[in-house]
């Protein structure tokens, strides 16, 4: 296998993170030498808190565009959201090909089905140590295990040197599913030479190794052990098919049928069978209409929710808005995930009202990671030895945190670059440094509508969301100005207008002495007879009522 | 001490839970006798999610209202907001005096002169084992710990037996300030026979004993003897008096001067202070002002915003939005709480904002808690040996598995009550059972407004928030019904208006052709014409972006 670029140490390399300023979920690295650029992931953020209305956020790729000409691929390490997700998205513009794993391309395959994108966009399923040429760069494909199969590192080769890209990734000695971590191939990457070692930072402030996904299986089978008399729900990831296999062991060792609910689920190990990647007994699998023909002791339903996410089938049961299942007193219901941080609250109210609707619900804290702790990043840095660390995949305080592991693991402080989105870290055996930046960004996607949606548009949400709008709306006659009609006051999200009759009415009072106030002064500007009105109504809603609702102000003219 | 009312077996008394439909956050209790009713507690609950622009939520309480000529009292068990908050509202409908002890009662009277209430409203501060008359009930105040000085317990003697309250409480052996929760009183009270048992379920998920307040005082002597040469600022709970205590001691260990900012932890250290629950040495604490006096190594600031609340005092210094401080590269940064559910994005935004600014971030996950864990909750149970089980202070799963401990405590199951609010539970030495329910419910608060956003006007808000508003505006002539202005279309929080000129051409051309349709028809209804411009216009959004702005149509008619 011939796996080295020819080498030379002035020969320098670009990597430059793409993915929007905060680098949370939109994975996206872009790795340039010369006239040769290949991207590593593709992923989407979801929208936080102020993203009012947001279904998704996709970054922002102009320097791919602008340099479209150099673009070589797109070299994809997983199957997760935050690593394909914005795919469909970029590859309207950055038409590429793309290259993964088998599963990882069954699951983007999916996603480009549902954008009638299936047929335009090329395709290389790459194996593990594997090879691809894309430019000037050579990329290896290597097993690492994840929450998700089929994942891989990636080892870069470059003029410079080589580059190793984690992926997102851990350590299961004992994995569900295929082989363990390829450490072996790590190690002879390191003894011959790593320039630059990119690695997961998740679960960098946790101290310790994550626990085998085997380990969950055990506890499976505890739970069907202790609750043989009822039906059993596991609301778990969809992408977890190692996690799914586990429970259809259980279930088929207690003779139980396997009922698949949630359309992402369903998707998922759809595609996961179909490539192998599942292995599920004959017989074991019924359709959720089928249900009915069995004892509730002989079922175990697999679905969606264990996040609280409110569209998702658990949720829908819990809520009893799903068409097809009720929760019945006695259901035993397993939420097999560790909350992500910022769904506590939603997964608390599922909980809640699966309890009140007298299932037992049961909250299987796994402790099972599909990221690295301490002790495993410390394991790759022991054997990769490399020469410059570029903590990735993480919030700042993590990426900060994982430099000072690295540098406990020896890489000077000066070799260790915590970077921030659109910074372009010039590498060489020499030397590396931050030596530009190039534009990034998040575009906001509501519905069909893709970066039509920006900051004032947000900001007016928010300030709509907290206080309403008050319209104030008139005619007035051209040339004379006279007013022909209103004002008028109409508001949405404001106040209960029933029941707030006195205070709409001297609202109303303020406007009109406002709007005669500027009329008998020939006030013709419309502008400033807006600015009066929206001044002066609120005003009298600050005094009034400590309320900053949106007013505007609609003059009509009549000829 | 008469501690005993008259005891009759057939006489009952009722518990009715008002506190909102969740009972979470609003703790209001109603204990009613004949023509006797008292209150424990009276607190607001912060707004979740789906609540718009709400500052706070609070009781409705026209259950209270109905019968305010029985209505005593209220009696408050402890300081903090869930318990307290709701006061200055309910007390303009139900003015009766409020019994609590010394720092509670100065934590409500800063409340109370912030609501130009502290006049009118009646007060008495309660001790420690003294008992209070209310109608045919008595009541006595038995100390108990909790994050908060100064909690109470209630022993509520009443004609059909003793009902013990525990209000929010832990055990704690070695307290910070004052003694620990008086077991011995529990004891006594469970030898002469207690009827119910209301006890805190906040922590009963958890195992085993939260550990002791004084615990964290070693942590903080720790990092303050690792960090001699740096500023150090602390974030915790204005309201954990004990915790800010152990602060001060540290920092006058270490000679430092001691700086406590934002609002909450002025007041409620000034309040502490004046009452003599804090013990702050001669000379160590400085004005905000004089800091510029004194090395960074010599000065520690105790302030808000520990759960990354956005206005609180931290969250603005990692903001560089501080008026008066500035976060410097080498400031130790110490987030001294545990997040509670919901607070975990904001916390970590927090700490990533100020571990940009160079400041070491230090997350203090101290493991104690204010709440009793489940060997604590079994003492209780173990000392009171109640007949009845009645869960409060909890979600209601916290609730439910609360009644399961009791059960292993040895309460029949027919003997433990989950209460939904509103809910009437009857109780006698012979029997209990819910009778009945009374209205209850949440009543929002937004600025100075108290119930003028409902459902209505909460519904109007997420569709605002999440797709914004189109305003259609249209002037006609009354009687002839001609169209002298318009339709012209505005729109707010939709898109961005400039960079979809065409879209929002083709929307004002679908208007134009529904107004003219309908005009042409002679359509003179106006809610008609204003369905039928809805109408189109929002199936052509939804076709061409799939959205749904809200649409709002306005006509103005000139004569």
């Amino acid at each position: 296998m011939r796996t080295v670029v020819n080498k030379n140490s002035k020969s320098k390399v670009k990597i430059i993170p793409l993915g929007g300023l905060e680098q949370i979920g939109m994975n996206i690295t872009a790795f340039e030498y010369e006239e040769s650029i290949f991207v590593v992931d593709c992923g989407l953020a979801f929208p936080d808190d102020q993203m009012l209305g947001i279904d998704l956020v996709i970054p922002d790729v102009t320097y791919l565009k602008d340099n479209i000409e150099k673009v070589k691929g797109f070299v994809i390490t997983h199957g997760h959201e935050d690593h394909i997700g914005a795919l469909p998205y970029i590859l309207k513009d950055i038409q590429v090909p793309i290259y993964g794993t088998l599963l990882t391309m069954g699951i983007i395959e999916g996603k480009l089905k549902e954008h009638n994108m299936l047929r335009t966009v090329k395709r290389k399923v790459v194996k593990y140590g594997q090879c691809i040429n894309l430019g000037d760069f050579r990329i290896e494909f290597i097993k690492v295990n994840h929450s998700i199969a089929d994942a891989a590192a990636l080892a870069i080769y470059t003029p410079a040197g080589v580059i190793v890209h984690t992926g997102d990734f851990k350590i299961d000695y004992t994995p569900v599913f295929g082989d363990p971590t390829d450490l072996t191939r790590f190690g002879e990457l390191g003894k011959k030479g790593v320039l630059a070692l990119l690695a997961d930072s998740t679960n960098v402030m946790r101290p310790g190794f994550t626990m085998s996904e085997k380990t969950v299986g055990k506890t499976f089978d505890h739970i069907f052990a202790e609750h043989t008399d009822r039906r059993i729900i596991v609301a778990t990831f969809a992408s977890n098919v190692d996690r799914v296999q586990q429970i259809i062991n259980s279930a088929y060792q207690y003779g139980r049928k396997v009922v698949i609910e949630g359309r992402s689920m369903v998707n998922v190990i759809n595609t996961a069978d179909e490539l192998g990647y599942i292995n599920i007994p004959e017989h074991t699998l019924i359709d959720i209409e089928e249900m009915k023909n069995y004892p509730d002791e002989k079922i175990v339903m697999i679905t969606t929710g264990s996040q609280g996410e409110s569209m998702a089938a658990l949720s829908r049961m819990a809520a009893s808005i799903h068409r097809k299942v009720t929760i019945k007193p006695g259901d035993t219901v397993i939420l097999s995930s560790t909350p992500i941080p910022g769904n506590e609250k939603a997964v608390s109210r599922v909980i809640n009202e699966l309890s009140m609707k007298g299932a037992n619900v049961i909250f299987q804290d796994t402790h099972v990671s599909g990221h690295a702790c301490q002790e495993e990043i410390k394991l790759i840095y022991s054997l990769l030895k490399p020469k410059y660390s570029v903590p990735v995949h993480g919030e700042y305080r993590h990426l900060k945190t994982h430099a000072e592991l690295a540098m406990q693991m020896g890489i000077p402080k000066e070799n260790t670059f915590i970077l921030a989105s659109g910074d372009v870290l010039e590498l060489s055996d020499e030397s590396a440094r931050v030596v530009e930046q190039v534009p990034v960004g998040s575009i906001l996607v509501d519905g069909l509508g893709v970066g039509d949606v920006g900051n004032i548009v947000l900001r007016d949400r928010q300030n709509l969301a907290e206080n309403g709008i008050i319209i104030v709306v008139m005619t007035l006659e051209k040339y004379s100005n006279q007013l022909l009609a209103g004002p008028d006051i109409v508001t949405r999200g404001f106040v209960y207008v029933r029941e707030s009759e006195n205070l709409i009415d001297e609202a109303k009072q303020v406007v009109d002495d406002a709007v005669m106030d500027c009329l008998d002064n020939h006030i013709s500007d419309w502008g400033k007879l807006k600015m009066v009105v929206k001044e002066s109504l609120s005003d009298y809603l600050w005094k009034k009522m400590k309320r900053n609702p949106m007013i505007l102000p609609i003059i009509m003219e009549v000829e």
